[in-house]
């Protein structure tokens, strides 16, 4: 069996890491022999910046700031993490990759989305994902389930308002015009499991 | 008075940060209004990046992930201290900037110096130094300081041989060429003390 890089994406409140959680059983269940990774992080040095990125306390940091201290990351989980699996016959799971800097940044945080790919592609190079589920759900759906889940952990980047959560959606729109041919958009709206089962058929297929 | 933005670079063992010290005191006797600061670092966040850079431990850091976690902290740096000192009309004279990050990585590192200089200018933007003086010594001298210096604090960074720095050396020479106007070339070989007056006898020809 082949091993590709996938990754997942959406928007806060798009059942990301509900999804995660089952795929991860699901793929484990099909005999998929994978590893599961997510960003920020990943990797030890990358999860000591993620710490910084995403601590209460460092709202001084400034955009571009931002998007190097992630690229910086994303660098080193992709040749600690991503790199070795991937040439160890494994697929990979990724919870957020660089999709998530066009957006959240690029988009969400109005910069000039080609500098941040530029930044993010002198980072991770040809390590490219083989296949990205987005996870499609409407801002106000999304910004509903993150307000009645309460038990979720409150970082800096959920202090945003509405306004920039579309923004963010728009700029996945963006960015799944810019790579049409490894994405795949799967509704949210639906159940955990559904959404799940067709991922895994997606992989499956993509697997053989 | 203008304020300029000054930045003082070399390798290890040039004398660099006796030399800053003296210099802090001789411009403050002279009644020149500036900030002292330093790279990495100069801004809480930038600090904490720091650490992580500099941090034993983290040997596994690859040479982008420190290109780019360190213009990172550049960038913060230049956003939080570097611009509102300029802009109170405060000169700023920092330990180490750009360059070094074009000679110990880009050099230092045989990475692609042109892929290096894009990221810094990409956090920098049009904040380049106006002055920079470069400590010159040969690398033998250098290395020899720095293993006389028993107290000095040793660093992830020192812990390479005398190619690094022979690399490091040549690295800077190519910096010099690419921005020969701002550069000025000290012999460091001499005292502290009359390296100390040389530059600041430019430096208020600079700010006059």
């Amino acid at each position: 069996m082949k091993a590709i890089f996938i990754t997942l994406e959406g928007p806060d409140g798009s059942g990301k890491t509900t999804v995660g959680t089952l795929l991860n059983q699901k793929m484990t269940e099909a005999g998929i022999d994978f590893i599961k990774t997510r960003e920020p992080g990943g990797s030890p040095i990358s999860e000591k910046v993620r710490n910084i990125v995403l601590g209460i306390g460092n709202e001084e940091m400034d955009p571009k700031t931002e998007v190097l201290l992630i690229a910086g990351a994303r660098r080193q989980h992709v040749v600690e993490t991503i790199r070795p699996a991937l040439a160890a016959g494994k697929t990979v799971l990724c919870d957020r990759f660089m999709d998530s800097s066009l957006a959240y940044q690029g988009a969400g945080r109005d910069m000039n989305m080609e500098q941040v790919l530029q930044v993010n592609l002198y980072a991770i190079e040809d390590t490219l994902p083989d296949r990205t589920y987005y996870l499609d759900v409407p801002a106000e759906v999304g910004l509903a389930r993150i307000a009645a889940n309460k038990g979720r952990e409150v970082n800096r980047l959920d202090k945003e308002d509405i306004t920039y959560h579309e923004k963010v959606q728009a700029g996945y729109e963006k960015v799944i015009n810019m790579f049409p041919e490894r994405f795949m958009r799967v509704d949210a709206t639906k159940t955990p499991e559904e959404i799940t089962e067709t991922i895994l058929a997606d992989i499956l297929r993509q697997l053989s």
